[in-house]
């Protein structure tokens, strides 16, 4: 390491040790919202069943519910016989009983009438007269129903907290009669990019030396991935005063000037006005001057400050983890490719946690044969893109400011710190982009 | 099969034969959206560079632009010396030139001055005079900067139709200046609930019976991660007529008379107006009669009508395909479990494909071993929920009646057609519910 890095980062961390150290401790306040808007949301506390689920016996097949032990015995060559004694209708408390030698016809899903304790499937009776059922088969208590509490008995976990919501934990919450609950809300997650070649995403023209602002689009939709509400801070000078002023504002929600071109897209429609942000996310420049003004404002933020300047990462090296005033601060490389990356591995699960979300959703994954040496350094962690090619990985090379590695590649595999790389023919996990 | 079985399920398929065979042309109409709104979309025509990206050759290190061939055979202990001739400003065209012999000072990012061909690292430098630069190592043309097209040469293809938009298409979109594109509406699929046991979810007291409206909510998610935008038909009463009128209602757009209680969250807020729709849903009821009801009324709607009555699949025999006048119809099985894994598996990609999503996203998975046997029969597709203990998937038997066996999975196991059961043991792919 020169003179120079050494300066430059000053509390470098492996990305192990920021992934677990680095845990901030500010989260979302608690609001409710109804089932249909629930998908991926994370409760907050527990929901228990207030009742029995489905709440009665209930039939699972079509066919006669009987006692059992009327059954026993029956053959196709020395059938039982019981006396017809009504029928069971959908949606409706019965009204016939079973007593001992009697049956009652039923359908899937119809309520049990009281002394039945089983429900013999139609194909294995026949109809001897309209009052007398031939049963060709013998069934054993509890074949052919449910019991009254066998989805939910009262008092049972429905939803777990910090779990976001799945399509059929809303279908169980519907079936309890819950019609909203208790969930974290969405992380407001303030995106700032600095760079003096950055101008919006609109602008149709460029001169040479300018490039649009890529990175806050792209963290944007990272931001929603993990559950957050993104939010732009525009494009802010390299100019540590100004810079400073910006982020400030972000953090304690005053409503920043509106500079010409300040968001990424200019749009009119968002919301600069709300009340500070639960995480603030800054795409810094990309040469070494720019991320110094960077790393000076952000440390003037607040209490306790940086936690981390440098990551032991590639790419991803000029990564910033700080906690300003209880808000936690990413500063990210200025490189887009370097910035999704950082943001993907190290700021998503920031977000998350904020937002409540304690047990993340699974990834989706492929194991692939490594169709190159992938050499790194012992104590560094590298995530290498890769395009799949059938059951082959095809790492992916190049300048960490090139974006078109990452639309390329159908995922990436991480060389971990332990690892001095990895060999061509290996057998890796390739994370897939989705 | 019995003669009942027989008559009920006249057009049996395999899950095979249905997700390869059933494939409705309807595509739902283009639409422009923001890059804002975008992330998931799926685009409906290839976007190309429409010029050069990043359009200028940047620096992608701190350091000295030069022409690489002045720096060949420099070595600490015999260095050569280039003149400094100014500094290349991030952001802007550069004022200087980099001739035979001299330096220009530059920062990453920063366009490459006319004359150079490569950027030595400032590592590799040491200033031997405020206008004289020692250089220590030789750098090849190219080293130390991207081309003026590497990232994107005009024409390329930008993002792909069929595939949805991922975070980093966004970013590279942003670059090129695209702030909107086209892409297929978000398909609407109008979700119909039958059964006379059914409630909508805001009933809070039920009478034996009574079970509230589960699939709906649940489906209705399904229908989202799917990138649809779901409507509900409410609940309809297992009578042919009403079923057919309602059903007729929800393809072809007429308003609906609203019922009381017709949707399973009676909120005030559905759009129950809108001009049809692009898939429907129907949950059948639980019982054989109301299958044959909600049958019965699917062949009435249209031509070409019922593709398939009946899968060999557990859970999800009961499941109807269709196509009337231009519209997929799917036909669930009653059981809440039963519908929520036959429309993950054969409902999806119809939603799906009716976007114009021909790249779907890929789902989680991880492999496990299996700790008991599933038994099953050849040619039949089983999909058994499993909870993940460490490296062992434990499959949760019960009825197809109960959600809780879905709620209390991580996951489910696929037994193929070609088997019959997997054993106790048998290394095992778990598709992750998320």
């Amino acid at each position: 390491m020169t003179a120079r890095d050494q300066r430059e980062f000053f509390t470098v961390k492996t990305v192990s040790e920021a992934l677990t150290g680095f845990r901030p401790e500010r989260r979302t306040p608690v609001e409710s919202v109804g089932l249909d808007d629930a998908l991926g949301r994370v409760p907050a506390e527990p929901v228990s069943a207030p009742h029995a689920l489905p709440g009665f016996a209930r039939a699972t097949v079509d066919g006669f519910a009987v006692r059992a032990a009327d059954t026993y015995g029956a053959s196709e060559g020395l059938p039982s016989y019981l006396d017809l004694a009504g029928e069971a209708r959908m949606g409706r408390p019965p009204e016939s009983e079973v007593r001992r030698g009697t049956a009652v016809a039923i359908a899937t899903g119809a309520p049990l009438p009281p002394g039945a304790d089983a429900v013999l499937k139609i194909e294995h009776t026949q109809a001897a007269t309209a009052e007398l059922l031939e049963v060709l088969r013998p069934v054993t208590p509890g074949e052919g129903m449910v019991r009254a509490d066998e989805d939910a008995a009262p008092g049972d976990e429905l939803v777990r907290p910090g779990r976001p919501l799945r399509a059929q934990d809303l279908g169980m919450l519907a079936a309890a009669g819950i019609v909203e609950l208790a969930v974290h809300a969405r992380p407001r997650v303030t995106i700032a990019s600095t760079g003096d070649e950055l101008v919006p995403g609109t602008e149709p023209q460029l001169e040479t030396g300018q490039v649009r602002d890529s990175s806050a689009p792209a963290l944007a939709a990272l931001v929603r991935e993990a559950g957050g509400e993104p939010d732009f801070a525009g494009i802010v000078p390299d100019d540590r005063e100004t810079l400073t002023a910006r982020l400030r504002e972000a953090l304690e929600g005053s409503k920043p000037t509106r500079l010409k071109g300040s968001d990424p897209l200019s749009r009119g429609d968002l919301d600069l006005s709300s009340a500070g942000c639960d995480v603030l996310v800054v795409s810094a420049g990309s040469s070494v001057g720019s991320r110094d003004e960077t790393a000076a404002a952000i440390a003037s933020l607040g209490e306790p400050g940086i936690w981390c300047h440098g990551l032991a990462f590639r790419p991803g090296k000029p990564t910033l983890l700080a906690e300003c005033g209880g808000v936690p601060v990413i500063g990210l490389p200025g490189n887009p490719r370097s910035a999704l990356v950082v943001f993907r591995l190290i700021g998503m699960p920031i977000v998350r946690l904020v937002g409540g979300c304690t047990d993340p959703p699974p990834e989706p994954s492929v194991r692939a044969r490594l169709a190159r040496d992938l050499p790194s350094a012992a104590g560094r962690l590298d995530v290498v893109q890769v395009r799949l090619d059938g059951a082959e990985a095809e790492p992916i090379f190049g300048s960490s400011s090139l974006l078109s590695i990452l639309t390329a590649a159908d995922g990436y595999v991480v060389v971990p710190e332990a690892a001095t790389g990895l060999a061509a023919g290996s057998d890796v996990e390739v994370i897939l982009y989705r």
